[in-house]
């Protein structure tokens, strides 16, 4: 095997009350990495791309997960790399994930798997930590692994993958920019443990919901009383985003990650079609341009293309 | 109808990291109460246990849920309760709700069940707030539904019933008293945020754990980073208790409700029993009296026993 090609899922991060603790990986938006072995050591890298990411592999995020892959393995020759990204970077749909944890796939694949999951996750966290300032797996975990998933324990790489309950995702990405390490930097140290409270009951809510496919149980368990009051400041229009989505006939949603990306969970295709649209009319309305999806969980997370 | 006898079951409330959201119904201790209808108005109790509690139904636990009852439904006759206490007071398994609970679903079944569940809850915290202080939802809601209940919203009684968990449970209860709403005050207003991540990934792997039957993911979220570290310090000999439960085996555990019970989870009966003794052995050591018990989750709630 010389070259393959894969398919790295954008994620929603948190789902409202799960804050560094769940992720969900999307059907869409999905980047596409090509990888070839080269006799030359060292690594090249191509963004087909628009977005001006850099392509020096030092601070090019796939560049950075694959440098860590090739030094554990201590692995003697090169790669060309060739990327194309369709998750915008910075849109809070796991961007930098798609790129970090999608390379040290693919180049696992193309080598007999060396690794397992959970030190391909640790790889991918190299290049991941470098994009957003910290180590936090609730991209990368369900980029990886498909599905939703909990990290129980980031720090020993428990992770749990739990069933995808049988939804719709709109999403509208309003064309701001929210850095990562500055939506962590303005949330608060202390928070009072009556709402530490309600936050764990909603994410024993939202886990058993999903456990179950009880979708109304999800729905009501789409309540984020710490982190979304604050980040949701640096999204102009986002209470009135959310009302309309609501009254539209979304199940509920809130910020993916740090924003600016506002996601929402729809019983079927045509609610979560009329929720993205008024969605967008929203953002419209103030002039905010915006990309928008209607999407599905995926089963699974990176995917083989094509392998050659 | 004229008399009904009921079971009403002990209960473990918070499971570690679900403080004030998670609660399970136990097999073993349970009260028996006695309810008969009377043309007379007005309540009588009768307690045939040596606890010392009044019978004067105004601070009667059962009798404060009772009278909560006939006036709701403006009933105009009376009732003779007689209570065999066996779930001790202050032991942290759910006396009062036990009380609380029992009484109101007792009549509710012998006038032909004029309240749902969720009235009988409002009703019997009724007796439980007079008990504890506070209206909380942890013990109540399992000792009347049975099973592993998660409050997800305590407001709105939003009230998830869980499978059981295929496990069984030990716990000694030391002859200490620890007031409930002193529990209560010791804890911190704030917490850090980091912290209640912890704490809610926790939660989402218990309850997830609960709901896939997985014992080990069970065993791993049984960690309590907020509270057990405040209260535990109420009773003596409780790090040296838990210590030896896990080495003895147990999969995990910590306080009953405020304590001073302390209970540990096990994958089979044997170890139960052997974690049950070892566990007695330090409060022994210390000169500490102890009640413990072996028991199981209970599917049922409060179970009726006699109807005639």
């Amino acid at each position: 095997m010389q070259t393959i090609t894969v398919k790295s899922p954008g994620t929603l991060s948190n789902l409202c009350c799960g804050f560094d603790a769940l992720g969900m990986a999307l059907q869409e938006p999905f980047d596409i990495i090509q990888v070839s072995k080269r006799t030359v050591s060292g690594i090249s890298i191509y963004h087909k791309d628009s977005y001006g990411l850099s392509e020096d592999p030092k601070i090019n995020i796939a560049g950075v997960s694959l440098q860590a892959f090739i030094s554990k393995l201590a692995y003697k020759e090169g790669f060309d790399v060739t990327i194309d990204k369709k998750i915008k970077p910075g849109s809070g749909l796991g961007s930098s994930a798609a790129s970090a944890a999608g390379i040290v796939v693919a180049v696992n694949e193309l080598l007999g798997k060396p690794f397992t999951d959970n030190e391909l996750l640790l790889l991918a966290m190299e290049g991941e930590a470098m994009a957003s300032g910290s180590r936090h797996l609730d991209n990368v975990a369900p980029c990886v692994l498909g599905g939703t998933v909990l990290i129980r324990d980031a720090q020993n790489l428990d992770i749990v993958k739990l069933n995808n309950p049988d939804l719709f995702v709109s999403i509208v990405h309003p064309q701001i920019e929210i850095k990562t390490s500055f939506a962590r930097e303005i949330l608060p140290v202390d928070i009072p443990l009556k709402k530490a409270v309600m936050q764990w009951a909603n994410v024993g809510g939202l886990v058993s919901g999903i456990c179950m496919n009880d979708l109304d149980l999800i729905a009501r368990s789409l309540v984020d009383v710490i982190v979304e009051p604050v980040r949701s400041k640096l999204i102009p229009g986002f209470d009135e985003v959310k009302q309309i989505a609501i009254q539209s006939g979304a199940m509920g949603g809130g910020l993916s990650g740090s924003g600016p990306s506002v996601f929402m969970f729809s019983k079927n295709l045509e609610t979560a079609e009329k929720v993205e649209s008024e969605m967008k009319s929203v953002f419209d309305k103030i002039q905010l341009e915006c990309k928008s999806y209607v999407t599905r969980p995926a089963q699974h997370g990176i995917e083989i293309l094509e392998l050659q």
